[in-house]
């Protein structure tokens, strides 16, 4: 069981501790990667050794955070997560500080506690809400750097402001960011409208394999190992599919079912507001967000869409309604 | 020549004014109708005769702005335009109105003038945020419905406060329309989010009809006649289509050919940080902003495609380096 802490605790505490590893998800997203970088180098202006680890290579279009923020060798003297909603999201690399964390600052509702002190607030649409609020508390300035790490976590976690976690404060943390100095159009430009020619000819390919159930409430779209082979595609290129299928009109659930290289499917499941993705994803043992939430499942892909489906009308029994 | 007036004059002429009828400009997008309701709704509450005109019919999905404002019928004795770059985008059926434009309210820096009075602001991202400041001017509380509307104004024309004109006031006035009732989850669910079935098969089509120029620098996308049957889609499926091309990694200049009914092509251009689209465009007798503009050519699609090309070289001469 975690201690609960405030944002005004989680500064103290950060404020009177050296020789700091902040540890991000696997997969790792903007929001992850976002907090991590700005809270390593607001707390390197106090002189404090500080680096952030990843189970994954970061990908090249977070060069701009990675670049900025000197990455020093040290002895750990103290372990903190930003954003990891689960001590198995941290990925095998990592796992060996699963029971050294003393803190850890997290925004998912569905979080499971495995650190020593929890700042948690699942109000805030990204953890990098929480992180620019750490930051003030600490009496640090945000710099430009700060300011593009930051507003990378929250414009990724909310869709640029499209999503339902979208709130008046998002909107004047990221007026604020930019006039800190965030490059919130190179960012933008970076996270949400770049598609290299592969992704264009995988989002096509995922567009014509989905299927519609449920009178057209549910829809799930596939992405296999052979399309990933004939578009050429790279990991990068697979980010931001998942919301496709629920942006169909009347679809109430979307399903993205993508083939791992173990032959297990990644599931990820999107909802408006008839339907919440995180009941769905906890009955199959995932978890996440009211209208983002995820999973893992073995099997055929028909015996995963089955097991999906059963999951789906459990949780959501108006969806088979005439 | 228009005589230009500040915000506070421009809430001052409209306070004194009665019978008004707002203008919007054809193929109404979500600024001019978001624009248009909500000063219709700010000017009624002082119990004014106030109606919207628009040449074309109101798409269904705006329904939350022109069901929430009456429109009575009465003898117009004052024009107001918002949004309207050109009196030519007024439409044929509202070229009536043309020499009898009292206000014109626009934040468009192509802005050829035809009003009387022009309050004209090309940093805004919307007209909505000048409309906005125009209401508050003249002393009006923001109630849900106005919300609703500027909100769907400011989000349309920043794409979802994705591109180069959203600034950090932008993100201010989002914060206080929330507060002041602005569904914005379902605003931007229907806006951005919802696409039908004909639109997402239209969509497939086009992204393969995308060629290349200019070493990839320049990408061109059609929309044909024979696509728009074969996936049944109608006039609100086109939305949205014209950024795909320059959303393709490496593009500096994105276009999108719309073969019309008569044969003509309606060109969009949008454009990256390295050229100037309303400069391409004003080299076809089009215009717009820096990053999107349009105009509208005739011939075959090989030879409008080869128009396009040329003025791309003179305005980006840099678009040909190696």
């Amino acid at each position: 069981m975690s201690r609960r802490v405030t944002v005004e605790k989680a500064a103290e505490i950060l404020t009177t501790v050296d020789n700091i590893v902040i540890l991000t998800h696997q997969f790792p997203d903007g929001d992850t990667l976002g907090s991590a970088f700005a809270l390593c180098r607001a707390l390197q202006t106090f002189g404090k050794k500080v680096r952030v680890l990843c189970h994954d290579v970061i990908p090249e279009k977070y060069e701009y955070m990675t670049a900025a923020v000197p990455q020093p060798e040290f002895e750990p003297l103290f372990v903190c997560a930003v954003d990891v909603a689960d001590s198995k999201l941290l990925g095998e690399s990592l796992q060996k500080y699963t029971d050294k964390v003393e803190l850890c600052i997290d925004h998912h509702g569905s979080h499971r506690e495995f650190e020593k002190q929890l700042l948690l607030n699942a109000d805030m649409g990204a953890t990098a809400m929480l992180i620019y609020q750490v930051i003030t508390a600490m009496g640090v300035t945000v710099d430009a750097v700060m300011a593009d790490c930051l507003y990378t976590g929250i414009a990724t976690d909310t869709g640029c402001f499209k999503y339902s976690n979208t709130t008046p404060l998002t909107h004047r943390m990221a007026a604020e960011l930019m006039e800190a100095g965030a490059n919130a159009e190179t960012i933008n430009r970076a996270m949400f409208d770049i598609k290299s020619r592969a992704r264009v000819s995988l989002e096509q390919m995922a567009l014509q394999s989905i299927a519609f159930y449920d009178n057209g409430r549910s829809a799930f779209m596939q992405i296999t190992e052979e399309m990933i082979q004939a578009s050429g595609a790279n990991e990068n290129d697979m980010e931001g599919l998942s919301p496709l299928p629920r942006q169909i009109e009347g679809v109430w659930v979307g399903v993205m079912l993508r083939q791992k290289a173990d032959g297990d499917y990644k599931i990820s499941v999107r909802t408006g507001t008839h339907a919440d993705a995180s009941a769905i994803c906890g009955l199959l043992g995932g978890g996440g967000h009211p209208r983002a939430a995820g999973c893992t499942l073995s099997g055929t892909a028909e015996q995963v869409i089955a097991t999906v489906q059963k999951a789906i009308h459990q949780a959501v029994p108006r969806i088979v309604d005439r």
